[in-house]
């Protein structure tokens, strides 16, 4: 941490400041320049509040130096994670498809879905029985009973079920049929929901906040690590900004400085991040590129007739001409689509 | 609902969107126009999603018309809600003003607190016994126990408590000892928890999201409304934009759009939106002169040595002042100070 | 200037970055850590692109102390600056109004509105005589027989001008006619052309750019002081956010920031700010009230068949109408109608 | 355009929009819904102020349908276009890679730079002479001087030249040298510039604005276009948003809809969009990924040596890297680079 002075602070006004970071039981290390004088900081910041120190006559400004994430750095864990389940492997070397239609619709649908990704090498299935919307009269989700017909098809067909849990009361519903766990955008600094599934014994797929910085992201990966589970997968899904020709702005661009400060996988969902069915193949492609260690792609046997998210949903045979094309870009990239 | 036709559209693709929509049991109005064909959509558009339309062969664009919220619509309830409960009325006429340290930190800071407004004629007392923190490390409240603080304090005093419910776990204790129950931001949508408060026999402190647009966070009172909880007061506390002069963008425009789409009355909290004890005074006098129905405001008898937020919280000294230069303003602006 | 080196940075790593400081002919001061070593450094550090540093091995971050604006920084100059020209003076303790239409239309409506302004005690008008369009279909202004229009009317009635300067070719023309030169906010950073009026012999109002941050706004008022042009008057008139209730998002939250950081005086365009006029009363009365030193107002005689930016423009009753409310205001706010 | 009236409107108030739409010289067509009435408009739009009609009493809002853009729009001119100058064609079916310094900072550098590019078959340099800097006390470029060690590299080498015009004054030295002339980020709204390159011999980069939305890039372009100069080729270099990991946004999603909305190349430049070293090769792969036409990349002969925008230049080693990893990829991906 870095308290910086104003040009005209006093020496009275300096040595206030150093009393009062030796009251915090931190190390101050003032150095004067030519225009004013800066004191560095040293000991266990991470538990301050820096502001506190800011509003003290004579202080500038005062600049947070580390990172507040511990388990989720780089720095702490040089080596990439690899989040493994079943026979699935999450991380560098690899690039994981995660596909399906938005919400479980009925069984038929979801078994269709599901035999039809195993038929093309896909293993893992999304499909949601609790839905976040943000109209009350909007489609919910068939829940309990969409839990229900994810188990048979899992059963079924071998496929691996990735699904949205939405809050505590459905987490142990959720947490025996998923293989996977899914923290929607919306949930993604619900505190207690990120508690709970610190103590799960399945993977969490965390997707980032639609208004979440990339500090903000790691540190609602650091609650899930805290309590425990260390297998938390990122998931970039567009972001809010002033740019309207799409439902949101997918940031690929945050990809390269997620894996600089972390060691954990990240994955990208260009169906929420695009909103539009024609964009999904290049950002898909983009995203590979780009660095993700997969994707989550929304598709349906009949989009345009799908309960919810139709418009940004796949056709089965669009999304084989996804894979194909993901194929033949995974070599010189160096990946082994899973 | 509107679909505008490409400029080389045929007859054929515009034939399959009056189909579609026909098949929506929705009526089509076809309008030629000298470059194109826009297509007017009149019925129940509420339930469809609009951009299973979007992407039929000749579609340019689905334009949605209109708004998706009812109940906090003020097209269906012209008049202005006054939200009532003991002495206090929140909505137009008033300005109501609740304040308070950040979190419950003991029982004597809060009751020092409670007896300096009711002193000062200030009738809501804010604290958070549930702190959502962005670290898993920092202070996370004194949950059950701080409750029992602000009940004991709530006797003795008189004083109304406004407090925040982050989970339905602790749903019942919550409103139990609250006069009001606050949403934060970061719950905007956890739609679990807005089906809660639905039920619940207390009003509703509803904060904006981080990057709510007005519609969203509309929306999401309606999820309270739609359950029967009628008494939702509204809190623009701060958006996420490319400025970082601050902590958040107060977002002070919405005021006005707020009064003009809706019948609920708002509130603001300068205190997170500035994230700085010296922007807070201006802040909130400006508040009041944009049409706001009320302040949520930190102090706190420490600031410098609070647990949580201090650096943003207003020492009882500068409370005073601000208090006085609010009363200054309320007369010519119209308002009665609450 | 702070180097921020990763935890396992080596002892070679750290010795690299003192040299390659100390190359730049700055001082560099190592401060080991717990758990990572920062190296301050001082010197005369605003000629430096901090980001070479930050590339080099070993280091995790860069961090800027000192902001970059020091004739526009209230640390070099602690009073507030208060613009004077003719007999308008602007800046803290009065409060300025500058209104008028969109553009000049022609010679009846800009004489029709300069008379009403003086009559309600208003000794400013705004009016383009270039207009920034963002289609080359839309309505370009008058250029140079617009600018004879406003000199002419100036003669007549006395009344001081502020109008748009969009290009260097056309400088001498505006400098000539206006008394209050305008940079518009898609020219905030067009810096031949902050050049060019750094050596004007009038005022210079600048808009803030609609992304851009605080700091790049003064440094664009920099820009014009560096030059030798001191009278600079700041303009916020709203910024790009997701938010999409309103034209733009007016962010009456800079002003205190700007104070703090700055001496120049700041107004307020709450016409462009919302683009619709019945958001501009509210939004001006809350201008005043957060500490802008005055506003700038579009108003038109038949606001409904203006050429441009019509719907935002106030009728004149309704102008009186906020006047009046901002004169009751004046005085409990301490300022002085201008 | 459409206009929404309000529920409650009354047939006297629709009666006045129809009047209203009449006196335009467009032609309305009511059509009444089971909540309210919604009027289509049809005819020549394009030239009217919109929000004049959306002040009428008991409108609810105005929608506007068709975009504004006509040159730039792949309505109006299906196929794409392949901006052809010397040898080179940048649009789809080949990628075009544009390297050099962020400035000329002396004739040796550009030489050496030159002689790399063209072994490795690299045809266009960039490279400004006039540099456009946030602060005034930054390095500027080396102007008149800098065109003319371009133009004698470019004699002695064969290389194209790409450099930026900041205004009107140096038009005709700049389009002299240039090959393509450059329109930064900055002056993407400068009106009076883009009319100057509309006359232009040569093709035009235009740059998108820190926050311009798509429809604004677009009508950038129409300026240009509109003028005569039909080599318009778009270039995407980040946006502002709220996420802090890097110096701007790089928003590739833009990709897709630019392609579908028009027939214009488009290039990304990932230098500027991410402003670190390391960040450049995935992103740009990623572009190429997306649908882009080309990358413009900053690269230096000593980057940390660099007068500015080193560290986010690449070292010669670190470019022929990423040329490698861009052919691998250009062959599956169905592109020739250029």
């Amino acid at each position: 941490m870095l308290v910086v002075m104003q040009s005209q602070a006093t020496e009275r006004q300096i040595a206030q400041v150093l009393e009062a970071v030796r009251r915090l039981n931190l190390t101050p290390h003032p150095m004067p320049g030519a225009t004013r004088t800066a004191i560095g900081i040293t000991g266990n910041v991470g538990a301050v509040d820096p502001r506190s120190l800011e509003v003290l006559p004579g202080v500038l400004e005062l600049i947070r130096v580390t990172k507040p994430f511990k388990l989720a750095s780089r720095e702490m864990h040089a080596e990439d994670t690899v989040v493994k389940f079943g026979k699935t492997s999450i991380g560098p070397g690899t690039f994981t498809i995660i596909a399906g239609p938005c919400s479980v619709e009925n069984e038929d649908m979801i078994l269709q879905t599901a035999e039809f990704l195993r038929k093309h090498g896909v293993h893992l299935l999304r499909a949601g029985a609790f839905k976040p919307r943000s109209s009350p009269y909007s489609y919910q989700g068939m829940g309990i009973e969409g839990l229900e017909i994810l188990e048979r098809v899992r059963k079924k067909t071998g496929i691996g079920i990735v699904t949205e849990l939405m809050d505590t009361e459905n987490a142990d519903a959720v947490e025996e049929v998923a293989d996977v766990i899914q923290i929607g955008t919306r949930n993604m600094q619900n505190f207690s929901l990120l508690r709970r599934v610190s103590r799960a014994t399945k993977p969490v797929l965390l997707k980032r906040g639609m208004a979440a910085t990339l500090e903000e992201w790691l540190m609602a990966a650091e609650y899930v690590m805290a309590g425990g589970n260390y297998r938390v997968i990122l998931c970039e899904r567009g972001v809010r900004t002033f740019s309207d020709h799409s439902r949101n702005t997918l940031d690929l661009s945050v990809i390269p400085p997620v894996k600089q400060l972390s060691h954990l996988p990240v994955l990208v969902d260009p169906s929420h991040g695009t909103g539009k069915r024609a964009y999904v193949p290049p950002m898909a492609l983009a995203s590979m590129a780009a660095g993700a260690d997969g994707l989550l792609i929304e598709m349906h046997p009949d989009p345009d007739r799908a309960l919810s998210d139709g418009a940004q949903s796949l056709e089965f045979g669009q999304f084989e001409n996804l894979l194909e094309a993901l194929r033949r870009l995974a070599e010189p990239l160096g990946k082994l689509i899973n």
